[in-house]
Parts: structure tokens; C-alpha cells; sequence
């Protein structure tokens, strides 16, 4: 399993991704499932993945190194699209790339061609944006209503992010938010795993500002966990009981 | 879709269920499926079902008027079963039943045969038990160390469950927790909606205490759902920005 989530807010991007996956469930390993792609002052561009791991690997690679635009006969690299669009309409000509060299191969081998990917960031002069692209390499846009994607075990970490995210998020509490959703998924499935990475990409700055590593043990994400689960217990205990309800 | 969560703390069995129900995502209706059986003093059951509604109604029907044992042609009824584990089995005796009348149809209609059923209570001088009921009309018991079974669309509310009930928890602090529960997941998939219905059996009461339904605009779980979203935005605000966050 994954857990991938980026927030777009008024500020900017927050990007989270686990690191967990698995060939069965006795097969557990790390890999990074966050990749940063930019020049700073030119642009600033993360992709998270989700899905079967050799495909989204080499969808990363493909938009990487470049693909050779049939129409044009020219190599596209990520590196040079002159906007976010244009990059999310690359990441999707690499997934039907993909699906093209594989798809039968592993439908013969039982498995599904299953993908998915959030990419978020902004080129120079252009709009701040985020997609979430599928395994057709089709792909949708974030919107200000509900201003995060998610992909992979999204259930899990969804009520807080629909609770609290808003447009107008402060970057600090969307990396909080996002760290509260992670720590849900965490919890509830074990498919989810850390360590956790993290960008953040303020709007405007085309820079990722914030790109980290959050290990098991790290202090803050520790002492979040804990305040968020005292808080909840709190809140629940401050919660009157129904009028209906047994006495005593 | 559906939600129903079962919680089985030391001091009883609380059960919910919401009432939604859709074949299609256009033809919404609302049907009960949390079913009490019971005589005061004697016995206390309340069956929660999710899935295809026709096999779970059906399936709801046979354990009340009775099953054919085809080993002593004696008829069953839920109402006469010795304890809560013979009341599981004759749930998936009947589960198999209609598995072997209705399995090969669905599947020519292109349909999996999906059900299954949250099963609790008492029967006089036994202990309290909580099952879940597969679509194989195989179960499993609920223990001490998660003492809450969920059927249906069970990810969204599961976090405040895992954080937060234990086998101590009270009888009033279960049925708070498992309408946040259900306050979690009706808030992020509108396949599960109001009304819901609640049942409260406290240990040893051999009765259902508490038996009711929550309509839309219910002052209480209002009150509820309303107090919690502020305790979370307070929890959130509350913690402090990450040490490596972005200034201002």
C-alpha cells in the first residue's frame, strides 16, 4: 500500500508520501515514492506515486530522461515544460507509454496496470497547480472547494483533511494537517509505513523550500501524534453524553 | 453503501447502522437494517447487515421465522438459540442457504454475492458476544483488544476508534464514539447517510435499553458533530508548526 497527499493552499504546496510497499504481504520494503524535479527561480515541480512500483519507477525515469513528442519528433523532458499542464499531459503520455509495453503482459500475469500520481508545483510566470493523474493518464485539477488530493489508502487520513483544509490553510498548518492525515493512515493500516518525505514548495518562491525526512522516532512527529491523540481523547470526553443515554 | 459499527465494551453492546441504501448512484432509498430480537429477562440480539439488501433482508428473515436443521429437522429460530455463538451460526447457515438459492443467478447478472452482518448481544446465563458474519457465512468474535467490529464503508471511521475505545470505555463514551465514528464517515462519503439507528444492550440487562433513531437535524448528535469539528480545529491550531517549518 501508499499513502500519498498534497495539499494546495493559497500559500502554496504541501506534498507527503510514505515510503512503505510491498510484494505481497511478507515482502515489505522503503522506497521513495516522492520525486523533486526543478531549477530554482525556473520551477519547482513533486510527484508522488502510487500503485505497482516498477510502473510508476518508470514513469519517473521516462519523464526524467525525456520522451520523444510523436508529433513533434522532439524530446520532452519535465524539466522543460513551459507549464504545470503541459507537465501533467507528459506524466500521462509516460503512463499510456507504459501501458502500452506492459499492460498485456501483466494482465497475462494477473495483475491490473494500476497507478496513480500527484503532481504538484509551478513554472515561472504560470499558475500554481496540482493533478492527480490516473492509470489511463488521464488527469484532474485541484480545486479551490476542496483544496487536497490524495492517492493510494486514502480513506483513512480523508475526514480531517475535509474538515479542516481550507483555501485560505496557512502552509504551516496544511504540513501540520497533512502529518495528522499520514498519522491516521498510519494507525489504521499497516500497509502505510514510515519514514515519511515531505516538500513543500511555497507559491511564488519556485523553490521546494522544505524538503525532508521524517524517520521513526523523529521528535516532531512523535510529539504530534501524541498531542493529536490527547486532544482527541479530550474532545471526546468533553462531549456531554446523549440525554437519551444510560444513566450513571 | 453502508455503515454500521458494533462496539463490545465491558459494560455492554452498542450497535449503530445508518440507513442508506442505493442500487445505483441514482436511486437512493432508506431502509432499516439494524433488527432487534429478544424477550425481556431471557435474551437481548441486534443484528446490523450490510450489502446486497436482498440477501441481508432475506437472511434477517429466515434466522425470525425459522431454518429446517437438516440434521435433526427441527426448525431454528434466532429466538431460540441456546447462545450468541449457535445465533452466529444459524446467521451463516442461512447465509449459505441463500448463497446456494441466489449465489449462480447473481453471478450470471454480473453481481458478487456481498453481504454481512454485525451479530451482538445475550442470552440469559451466557456471556455477551459480538460476531462478524462473512458473505461465506464464516465469523469471527470481537476481543478485548479491539473491542469494535465494522461492516460496510468502515475506513473513514476508524481512526477515532483505534485512538480511542478500549474495554473499559463506558456505555455512554461507546455511543459517543461510534456516532463520531459515524459522523466521520457520513461527512466523506454521501453514500451513508442519515437516519441512523442505535441500540444500547448493557451487559447483563438481558434487554435493549436504548433503542432509537437519529434523524436529520437531531439536536444531540448535531450538538455532537458540531463540537467536534471545533475541538479538532482547537487540536490542530493547538499544535505547535514544525521546528523545520516555513517561517511567519
Amino acid at each position: 500500500m501508499t499513502y500519498c497527499v498534497g495539499l494546495l493552499v493559497q500559500s502554496g504546496v504541501v506534498m507527503i508520501a510514505d515510503t512503505r510497499t510491498n510484494a505481497g504481504i511478507d515482502n515489505v520494503s522503503t522506497f521513495r515514492k516522492l520525486h523533486l524535479f526543478g531549477t530554482k527561480g525556473e520551477r519547482a515541480i513533486a510527484i508522488a506515486c502510487a500503485g505497482n512500483l516498477s510502473i510508476s519507477q518508470s514513469v519517473i525515469a521516462m519523464v526524467s530522461e525525456g520522451l520523444v513528442n510523436p508529433e513533434t519528433g522532439e524530446t520532452e523532458r519535465i524539466e522543460d515544460m513551459p507549464s504545470m499542464f503541459r507537465a501533467a499531459q507528459l506524466v500521462g503520455f509516460a503512463v499510456r507509454q507504459m501501458r502500452k509495453q506492459l499492460g498485456e503482459a501483466l494482465e497475462d500475469a494477473g495483475l491490473p496496470f494500476d497507478v496513480a500520481f500527484l503532481l504538484a508545483g509551478q513554472v515561472a510566470g504560470r499558475e500554481m497547480r496540482m493533478y492527480m493523474i490516473y492509470a489511463a493518464g488521464n488527469f484532474i485539477e485541484c480545486g479551490r472547494d476542496s483544496p487536497f488530493l490524495q492517492i493510494g489508502e486514502h480513506k483513512y487520513g480523508k475526514p480531517i483533511l475535509d474538515r479542516s483544509v481550507q483555501w485560505e490553510t496557512t502552509l504551516n498548518d496544511a504540513i501540520k494537517l497533512g502529518l495528522l492525515s499520514m498519522d491516521s493512515t498510519l494507525r489504521s493500516n499497516l500497509g502505510v509505513g514510515l519514514p515519511l518525505d515531505i516538500a513543500v514548495i511555497p507559491r511564488d518562491a519556485l523553490a521546494i523550500t522544505i524538503s525532508r525526512r521524517i524517520e521513526n522516532g523523529d521528535p516532531y512527529f512523535r510529539n504530534l501524534s501524541e498531542r493529536w491523540s490527547s486532544a482527541l481523547r479530550a474532545a471526546h470526553m468533553d462531549i456531554p453524553p446523549p440525554p437519551w443515554g444510560v444513566d450513571g
